[in-house]
């Protein structure tokens, strides 16, 4: 076989395992929150896949338990993704030196506690502790685009240019009227931010909800975390709950620092 | 073509699918709690497959957000197989209405509490609340074999009689010295739980750590889960802690037929 054969054979095969990946992506990327249960036509749809390829696809999948199917016939993601999921570094090790320390936040303030990384542009919450007498529209593993939280906010105040540039370039979507959706909004409320050790989001995530976060820094005094405390806009007063998130936050710090982490 | 031509490259199609799958499971599978960071010869090593194959492979789940890289090369589970594994409904349906819950039962006992549910014969934690002072060697996430701990012996004391068969015909390894190993007593043992409503589990899982767990209903009645708590064998009461637990219990059984689950 010549060598350029061999490249056009390996670019074939690596084209093919592409494929597979993304088609096994784009079957498990079908569930979401309001649907978890899903038939065969309507798996389909959402995967945008003809139904030998799918029922193929699920069918593997259910065998290696990353899917499961119900008496009805319905397919669900199955608690080996829940596993896998749970491994996860930036999560696991994060959130075992955490959740103490949350607990403690959530005891202090009675309010819903909400511990943040940034993944890209966005920030993905990692744990969340406490009920809140409103919804106010977050969830672990929910992702959302950081300029327009309070823990996605000081997470880049604390970050290298090119991260804030990242989001910058990417656009400034508003969740609500309140977001912040220009450069130079943002770029001087991450430097009041930066001055004062914590950030305020102001109904900008969710109507009728605000929140208080601070940083949270591991070892080399990188960025790690953001660490929120969150509530009804009527009920939180900055002036009485930052210093509460702001301590919970440098005893993290600290103690991350203290495993290494 | 013939139909067996069709059927001969179906076959061969899905042999080569199927084989993608097992080697992206086997390259994630490469990862563990103690091993959350891998260089491409140590994951070569771990996942059983040749170089040049997990090399392509890493890239493709690096190029999904599967696997990250960090500067020195290292690969790591990513994100989004946290956010994935967040979707898993057995897990977010029921922590969402157990968690508040899970925090009230933490706070009068001061216990640490685990939910747990069945997944083929072991039980897996998808929820844990609150530091002991001792390692009590459980995670979320974690999967232990179901006769081996009270959440487990719980849900399989009120579990169809085939779900028993299973794990009596898989064996009843011993986790410690104290881990009920033979078919007579476990069958005692759950004949107990039923008359009792709860179980106590007695160093079985783990030296010097006693537990309490009590079962949790959904929708039909059936069992969908256990909830404990679990301590230092010396600070364990189960006069005491029982009614604690099993009113927890029945109030996230009734939270859970409420919401339909």
């Amino acid at each position: 076989m010549r060598s350029t054969d061999r490249n056009t054979a390996r670019d074939a095969r690596e084209l093919g395992n592409r494929t597979v990946l993304h088609r096994i992506l784009a079957v498990l990327g079908a569930f979401d929150t309001s649907t978890t249960r899903l038939g065969l036509a309507e798996l389909c749809r959402r995967a945008g896949l003809p139904k030998t390829t799918v029922h193929r696809i699920a069918g593997e999948l259910v065998e290696e338990r990353l899917l499961v199917r119900d008496e009805q016939g319905l397919y669900a993601l199955g608690m080996r993704l829940f596993e896998i999921g749970e491994l996860v570094p930036v999560h696991r090790t994060l959130s075992s030196v955490a959740l103490p320390i949350m607990e403690d936040l959530r005891e202090a303030t009675r309010k819903r506690v909400h511990l943040a990384v940034l993944d890209g542009i966005d920030v993905v919450y990692v744990e969340i502790l406490g009920a809140t007498s409103i919804d106010v529209g977050s969830r672990p593993g929910g992702r959302i685009p950081a300029h327009a939280t309070g823990v996605g906010k000081v997470i880049l105040a604390y970050s290298p240019t090119a991260t804030i540039q990242a989001r910058l370039e990417a656009g400034l979507p508003a969740l609500t009227p309140r977001t912040i959706t220009t450069k130079d909004a943002l770029v001087a409320d991450l430097r009041k931010i930066r001055s004062i050790g914590m950030s305020l989001d102001l109904e900008e995530s969710h109507l009728g909800v605000s929140c208080v976060a601070a940083p949270v820094f591991g070892f080399n005094k990188r960025i790690r975390a953001g660490l929120s405390i969150t509530g009804p806009i009527g009920s939180m007063d900055p002036g009485l709950l930052g210093p509460a998130v702001r301590t919970a936050a440098f005893t993290l710090s600290r103690a991350l620092r203290d495993a290494g982490l």
